[in-house]
């Protein structure tokens, strides 16, 4: 490659990063707005999540088509095939994250009939798993293994959560079967919210990928934390 | 390219659809094994399928890997980079059905203490996805079209079908509240079932990709039909 045809190419890498950290701030926004419809009861807002959804669907197809273009016209190698492979993953888990707001913002709609009595631990919930998300996509704009660490080893803390959650709406129904229906949607959102952190870990992961070409999907988080100890000690 | 390259080249991407399909065929065994689990109340077959869940995230790993060198030494182009970004995506799919079908396995351990009452309508969804894991993995394996959207258009039914049983478990947890922890397993298990049946299309979705290069992810089945009619009605 010339020196023009240098630049074009890290021109292309770098927009597709700012178009997948662009997906990645619709999710977050996403989600945001699913959580503040249900704590302000604001079917409104539920409504535009529902409908805004769309937009994230394009995004992941022009994403991929870019990468597709990338991949056939650049043949780019090492570091840079693994940014375009992670890219690839990473806007499946974004699509995702997306649908799971959309399901919370369903649910609100649901509540309109079927108050739900609290909604702190939800936030509380929501909260945690959007810190893992701009963590992960903090991660995958600097290339930064230490903030991947942090998303992926929040992920006890959030399942903690989300089971103690999960026995609590189990008893509240339990007591009080007028409830159900309130405790299932409730335990949907959860159970969303926890599935939008899983793929902020998902998406820690593959960039750990792809600073370092080390795998450490499917190991437990410990494990992980060993296998690219040293590279953060150098960090540090 | 000469000969001796080419013929390499094409039975590297043999190779690496036959392990998409192995893959595929462990997927299946394991949702099998776990509604299998299920019907007989059969613990030990529920632990095999948790056990061996990390055989399907270990081929994840081996398939992701074999793309990348695929598009690292080869650097195909056309239909050929469209085959191997289709892998990427589709792997990540079965690694997920892996999770799912792990997760019937661990619902049937809680139903030693909760027995379900009736498990056919679970085991006829099972029945609804799976042939539409069969169908998408066949689409995959031939690049059959009508076979992919013969899986796209069983969307509707297994949704249907699903909508339709977590209202009974509703009214059955209502009308007795003792049953709603195993209320609550079923419609866990149903979730998952369904859950495999999304996956499914996923694949098949990427398939149509694969094949003519169209998008039919993110449109509604109708369209999705439309946009690939013309093909489909040469074939027949």
């Amino acid at each position: 490659m010339n020196q023009h045809t240098i630049k074009r190419f890290e021109d292309e890498l770098n927009e597709l990063k700012d178009k997948v950290l662009a997906m990645g701030g619709l999710v977050e926004k996403a989600t945001k707005r699913s959580m503040n419809s249900l704590i302000k009861q604001d079917a409104k807002r539920a409504h535009k999540v529902i409908e805004r959804d769309h937009a994230i669907n394009a995004m992941e197809i022009e994403i991929d088509e870019m990468s597709r273009t990338i991949l056939a016209l650049r043949q780019p190698a090492a570091s840079d095939l693994r940014f375009v492979m992670t890219t690839i993953k990473v806007v499946t888990d974004l699509e995702r994250m997306g649908d799971l707001a959309e399901n919370i913002a369903e649910n609100m709609l649901k509540t309109e009939e079927h108050p739900l009595t609290q909604v702190s631990s939800l936030q509380s919930l929501a909260d945690l798993v959007l810190d893992q998300l701009k963590e992960a996509l903090d991660a995958f704009a600097k290339g930064d293994m230490a903030e991947a660490m942090i998303c992926i080893e929040s992920d006890n803390k959030v399942h903690a959560k989300y089971k103690s959650m999960q026995r609590e709406y189990l008893t509240y129904m339990m007591e009080d079967p007028r409830q159900i229906t309130a405790g299932l949607i409730a335990s949907d959102i959860a159970r969303s919210l926890e599935r939008i952190g899983d793929h902020a870990v998902n998406i820690a992961e593959m960039v750990v990928y792809m600073v370092k070409g080390h795998e450490v999907r499917h190991v437990d988080h410990d494990t992980a934390a060993a296998l690219i100890g040293g590279e953060l000690q150098d960090k540090t």
